[in-house]
């Protein structure tokens, strides 16, 4: 997984019709050489911007919608507690 | 997901037999430190040159064809609304 | 796998249910031009910060935790030997 | 999918035996900030040296092959038209 | 694949148990802009230091395991010839 920051909502009105439903987040990796990476991941967990989570990407993705057959490769799957300084 | 601007479309007269139908472009990664960064995607949804598209990559790729036997890595799974500006 | 080093933990109260229980670290890639990289893995043999330790990533992370539904795409696999200098 | 010219033909005697058979490419991608990647793709569709390719990475690439047990992962899945012109 | 050269024998006592009797190889990418990037790799050819090898990373790289249960994402695959030349 990765550190990011939730920047922004993304909308997309034409997608997948298996996508319809899910909230889309640009976020951007924090620390390290990968620094200002951005990835929109799907969230269902209810992340707010300025909110710092963790991202997992790849076919691990799919397993946090518990449906295989949704075309998504980066989710957020946990929000970093505030006081977890690193 | 990544977001990416189609910059063009790409013809591949010789290629597998499971990719013959399916439309293929060139985007461009935009923002962040991947900026610029090339890729070739399958689109079935439609997205013409010029518009900034969600891009799906790896195994999730497969699952907007909806067939899982076809050797694609990166598909267009929406078109980022004109108003969202991020 | 990747070489890095634990640097600290990751604590996230809000996360996915099938996280729960799961140690995560922060990680930082040791060696070669991806040195500084940082990432965050599951833990589940009890490495501890400043240990090196050998990193698996994608679909194959999964395996360690003897469950194909978490969303997890990196992982702990081993403690490299102090003695083992490359 | 990435756009790559075939540079080269990459010889293994000793290798896995379920790539015998399997020819091996030396390739270079082309065209934004991953020009002058190198990889190694597998070819079953008789590229040849010079010409641009499309290359298909990661699982998808088994699918290729047509045999999900081989460990190849990356397969030249097509051959740019030469009046296509990015 | 890559084209890599093993650098170093990886030694890591405690580790899951599925990777016991397996032995890991840290090799450094050649050529191109990887060039430098460490990997560290399961083997089961045996490849010897200072040799050039193929690489296969990701899901494919437990299809030369032969067991789809281990938590390894990259194999050496094959010695390139000492006569090819690229």
């Amino acid at each position: 997984m990765i550190a990011a920051t939730v920047m922004d909502s993304i909308w997309a009105t034409r997608k997948a019709d298996s996508l319809r439903g899910l909230k889309f987040m640009l976020v951007e990796v924090q620390g390290g050489i990968d620094a200002g990476r951005l990835m929109i991941a799907a969230d269902n967990i209810g992340a707010g911007i300025g909110e710092r989570v963790l991202v997992c990407t790849g076919s691990s993705a799919r397993k946090m919608l518990e449906r295989d057959d949704i075309p998504v490769d980066a989710v957020i799957v946990g929000i970093i507690d505030e006081d977890c300084v690193f």
